[in-house]
């Protein structure tokens, strides 16, 4: 993990009415990393009049990358070029503070839950992503109604706050059936595969490699050598009225159509289509397979090595201890 | 709410062989409203042949708007223009009165459920909707081979009777995750987010503010304020044997994975991964919490106040008096 | 079903590295079968050197097809045409042989479970799908980059080792809502719709008119006249630890998120909701609606004519005579 202060180099996309609508963020420089950029943090912290400056002169930046200079100093009318300095962990303040944070999550630099993201919702513009690129909602019907006298269509991929992920950064070894279904902000970890049911929300994701059929909520992270069985579910805190933020350890299967309202410890089991949350009342049973106790799932929170089932005669759900050990299949899993 | 006669004004596209794939309505003009298009009624009356009209001089149609006026002036070959006239809301007879029916319901000027759609699918044709506009099923196997020539490729985003509601219209203050899951017929309304896993069939959608991440199936009206959460299933009436028309009350809470096969009241909860069916036989009780009968769960349709859980050591289905009321995060809500 | 020794005539793409990302088969050419490309056999097999080879001069390979000679004639950089040859049903060797064995399924030459697809997951690269063709992994960052200098975006629409189906077969009289979320190896029979909830994996798919709004596994088959509800589960071979190839029989309908997890007969339900796995201990029932025995689900796997639910009010898993018999709605399945 890296550490504050940094500033991000970074492509915004300006709307008619002068908003940012997004911002591009190709390379960041870290004052007190070493990596390609970080000796540019005192050149470019120079140039800052505020935390979000406008670069006009590009050579100013004292950029190397060829392919990179040549891409800033041809910018098109519409797209800016931009300094992004965050010099303390603090809620946000500016449309590109916010697409550098994610940026930070969707390059592994800051793993889940380690920034500050008060006011990111309030920071977003609610922009259309379209294949003519982000386009300001006010504009949104003429363009339509241009796109419609020929056949050269205005493809509308979504409404939304939060672009995908794959518009702005493809992260190493991994694979994403379907690129709509991640969002800018996850956090995607070598050896990752989020197939088309899957789905990761930003300031959530993958710790190692892991197979992803079902929905990672924002603020949930998944251990590695963990398997997420398709359209399974783990309880987000956004919205429906959790207040435990959901993880998951090492190791685990979640079954399809199965849900999660706990931080589940390392080598469980969920089995298909049973929902645990906070409140399930549960039937725990001792490695001779003997009843111990009934208890609420919460208390089971961060437990190792159980097998989650609803007992299929008598309806009641019962926490076992898991016999085998969850082994994900290496052949789909060599990205 | 509108009402009949009105006539739309519209671009079609039409297919090699002389049939019409689409029609986009970019404006509606209806006798007894008033609106930007009202006084247009009766001149666009005067030049209908039939119900449905090509117009080949715009000037005709005494249009003021600059934008709209250029757009039909230079339509590219393939692209109609046309007028199609609704007299009376009775099933369907064109293609074009059927695209037209659907754009009533997305621009919210008829709720859900009160449109003839008897003819529906009969009307529309099966097209693949792609990169390059709407193309004929006939001709398609060329168009793909074409595309194969170089990297300009052709992307096939469906092959479907409807087509996405964003290639026509976006409805204000909305958000779409993933456009390609709300269908033209939608209707959405307000501070509606519509999240990456929630899906929005024709006519059906929200009344109000909501969160939908669930499916809303085929004439299923969301009341406001409720939220739908991921993976939940909406019963249709179009296949699975469902006879009677679901629909959901305000201040209401789907859970993840739930489901929910009868009209539901107000301030109603079904807990994550529950699937109530007509048919399911429930346990009631009353608010000091003491069991009161059994009951079809269609005997609870359209009842306020509700709390369905299974029981999850007995595993019975028991429906509470729900003691919290749902509210909707507003920061998520703002669009 | 048609047999080998048979040779495609593809369009491969090449990527910087030289490496084959991907093959289009406009055409395969049986020796033993008679149709249009057939007489081709013996003179494409002159040609070859070894399975897969390349082809300078098109007149070699007497096409007598317009439309197609002129596509190959005339193929841009990074696209390159082949002749791969498969003379026996044994473990892939070559990229191109992958791509083949996925056409010859998704053009209903063979059905599901009769390739022998074994090093298919290794053969293949991982690829990224976009706007622009596939683009190798090791060029996409640069590509990123130069799409954001202006708004000509590059949409990346996945990351996988498998394509969608669309990009290069669209089977006749079918319709399928959000095609990425069917992939090249899906075998869709006539009267298929793939709703837009729904998914088919490679080597998997329909033997007849469907109605498909869950997740068709990989090796999972489906018989004619069979519903499956939105968001249900097959379980697959690949992970998640099963063993038995599911299949499903003629006639059934899998309820909403529901699931499965043994092959089903003819003429079966699972209720909406109820996912059943091999290990699942069913109550059984006769005709008479008395109870019989307690059976693993295993045990039931491939009897016709039964309904399975979950006692609402006793929580036990039950298998009864299914009284009703299911039927496609008509309309509906009109492709």
């Amino acid at each position: 993990m890296k550490n504050f202060p940094l500033i991000g180099l970074g492509i915004a996309t300006v709307g008619a009415s002068g908003k940012t609508l997004d911002t591009f963020f190709p390379c960041i420089s870290f004052k007190d990393s070493e990596d390609e950029f970080s000796h540019h943090y005192e050149i470019w912290n120079a140039l800052m009049a505020e935390n979000v400056t406008e670069i006009k002169d590009v050579d100013q930046l004292n950029l190397q990358n060829e392919i990179l200079n040549d891409v800033i100093s041809n910018l098109d009318q519409g797209k800016t070029l931009i300094l992004c300095r965050i010099l303390e962990n603090k809620p946000i303040e500016t449309v590109e503070e916010a697409y550098l944070k994610l940026h930070l999550i969707s390059y592994k630099h800051f793993v889940p839950n380690s920034l500050n993201l008060e006011n990111l919702f309030d920071s977003l513009q609610n922009v259309a992503w379209t294949s003519h690129g982000p386009i300001e909602l006010d504009d949104i019907d003429k363009r339509i109604l241009l796109s419609h006298k020929n056949n050269e269509s205005l493809e509308i991929k979504s409404v939304d706050k939060f672009p995908c992920l794959t518009d702005y950064i493809i992260p190493p070894s991994v694979r994403i059936g379907d690129a709509s279904r991640v969002r800018l902000g996850a956090y995607l970890s070598e050896g990752t595969t989020v197939m088309h049911e899957g789905f990761v929300n930003f300031n959530a994701g993958t710790l190692g490699p892991a197979m992803i059929e079902g929905r990672i909520s924002a603020g949930v992270v998944v251990g590695k050598n963990s398997d997420l069985g398709g359209g399974c579910s783990t309880m987000g805190t956004l919205s429906g009225g959790n207040d435990v933020k959901i993880s998951i350890g090492e190791n685990c299967l979640l079954g399809a159509n199965s849900g999660l309202g706990i931080p589940l410890g390392d080598n469980c089991i969920i089995e298909a289509g049973l929902y645990i949350t906070g409140g399930s009342k549960i039937t725990t049973y001792n490695s001779n397979n003997e009843k111990v106790s009934v208890v609420k799932a919460s208390e089971l929170s961060g437990c190792n090595n159980l097998l989650f089932i609803r007992n299929s005669q008598s309806g009641a759900i019962e926490a076992k201890i898991n016999p085998k050990s969850v082994t994900l299949n290496k052949t789909l899993h060599k990205n």
